[in-house]
């Protein structure tokens, strides 16, 4: 019996190296490297290709790397009967307020400007943006954008939140519902995406969202691909209503070489990467659920394929 | 009588709004636009070539456009009887902590090597570094390396500093001088060179300092560019000693065209703009001394030629 780690884009050796740590008798093996089909009882995947968890006729569980379940909710070369289940990091969100605050500080001090004007040898200085020039507009305020907000709000940044239901964060101010969703995007140019994914929220993204903006606005996507409607993007930038964008996350991912973003130079690409698990962390849970599924227990963190998550 | 702007490689339009903002009635010019040499009596200076002060006869006084005279100072076109003044800005150390803590964010989030990524076209994630795993070294603890080292600590992150005399601050490990600069390198990787520029530090940013860092180290340099021994910091690029740098100054500013800097990917550009002094800021200043240059009175700020500050 084998543990798989299927996760194309990513270097998987240091989980290898981590769940050996805790059990050097596992069999782990790192897809496409699988000496035996057969023998696969477990998978860790994220962003794994079609048809290939299909493969394993002995599967007993599959978990996902990270936090969300999506790609093995969508994935239908997964058996049904098959139970799904996550990894929870507390580090999770400590990356992810990191990784919102440098974004905005590169929005204010214009670093991908000038990382263009290195690749081409060009020295002009722009204007740097103060905390007070600006309005933060956070979309979701669950589980990752809440401290988020309280974190970017404790810096002294101005901040407004909006939500499906009301919520009251200390110096954030708060929006909710459709019907407060227009006052909520005409205060803000700096729009960060933290919704979850739904019916509701997918294509939220939008030239409607966008022409609201104050302009320039600038767009931060850390939640799902699917919330953005991408050509209404590039036609938001090449229409000047936006000054830039930077995305974390793709409908497809590893976002597809010919995919028009690349050549956009307003529009700055980090390959999914806001909250990264640490193997070391969660290694101990892969190791304890990778033995539950084989000895037939319920597996902690398991998702629920009714509500999605 | 005029007031001349004279900084190449800035855009001066906003300083000639905020001069004329506060008194409509000055006689403002963007060099090289002046229409009479002789009617020159204030410069406002920032990088200006050689050869251009002395061209003006009636010349009263000369101010520099930012906390920094050097570029005054080593102009030997400037007649020794002319004065010289400086700006003071209390948002300079705001701008300069903001600087160094989105340098401190893309160092542990690999911005660069994203944005080298996009310019290729290529999707390949790589680890974070939290907090706890490296330790930042202010090289200055004056007027912005104090109060940068304090902020830093207050983000938790592990901050120590060098310095010449002895420094006590809170949360910062310190060292002071000669005898203490090896143990002070030895214990960290990310470099922060915030020194004044005098003979004793001319030059310290050397292949002996880049082999002391913990490796692989890394470089930001927000002080003087005479600072650094250009082709060393290559060298220890190369041996991979060091895995970057981000540089804001450099001995010769623009930095040409045909330097080698702008063709290596480790090593980061930006145009001198960890501070710029905002033109409203500051405007009040310059028209203070500009009538005080005109009637003869002592200026404000005034920079002493032999301390050279």
């Amino acid at each position: 019996m084998s543990l798989v780690l299927l996760a194309p884009d990513r270097n998987m050796q240091p989980w290898k190296e981590a769940l050996l740590n805790i059990d050097p008798n596992l069999d782990v093996e790192i897809w496409p490297g699988v000496s035996n089909s057969e023998k696969v009882q477990y998978v860790v995947a994220w962003n794994q290709p079609k048809q290939v968890l299909n493969s394993y006729p002995n599967l007993k569980a599959v978990s996902s790397l990270g936090a969300g379940a999506d790609h093995l909710l969508k994935d239908d070369s997964l058996p049904e009967d098959i139970p799904i289940c996550r990894v929870v990091s507390p580090s999770l969100v400590s990356q992810m307020k990191e990784y919102v605050l440098n974004a905005v500080l590169n929005y204010q001090r214009n670093t991908h400007m000038y990382a263009m004007q290195k690749v081409k040898g060009i020295w002009e200085p722009h204007p740097n943006k103060s905390p007070e020039e600006f309005t933060i507009g956070i979309m979701g305020l669950g589980e990752l954008g809440r401290p988020t907000a309280t974190y970017l709000a404790q810096l002294e940044y101005r901040v407004s939140g909006w939500s499906k239901s009301v919520k009251n964060i200390e110096n954030v101010e708060t929006y909710s519902g459709k019907e407060e969703l227009e006052s909520f995007l005409t205060g803000c140019c700096l729009l960060i995406c933290m919704l979850p994914l739904t019916e509701e929220t997918e294509g939220i993204l939008d030239l409607d969202t966008f022409k609201k903006l104050k302009r320039p606005g600038y767009l931060i996507n850390v939640a799902r691909g699917e919330h953005l409607v991408e050509e209404d993007l590039i036609y938001a930038l090449d229409k000047e209503w936006m000054e830039g964008a930077l995305l974390d996350v793709f409908s497809k991912e590893p976002l597809p070489e010919s995919h028009a973003f690349w050549n956009r130079e307003k529009i700055m690409i980090t390959p999914h990467v806001s909250s990264l698990t640490p193997p070391e962390e969660v290694a101990p849970q892969i190791v304890d659920n990778y033995k539950r599924a084989l000895s037939g227990m319920d597996l902690k963190h398991k998702v629920d394929r009714e509500k999605g998550y």
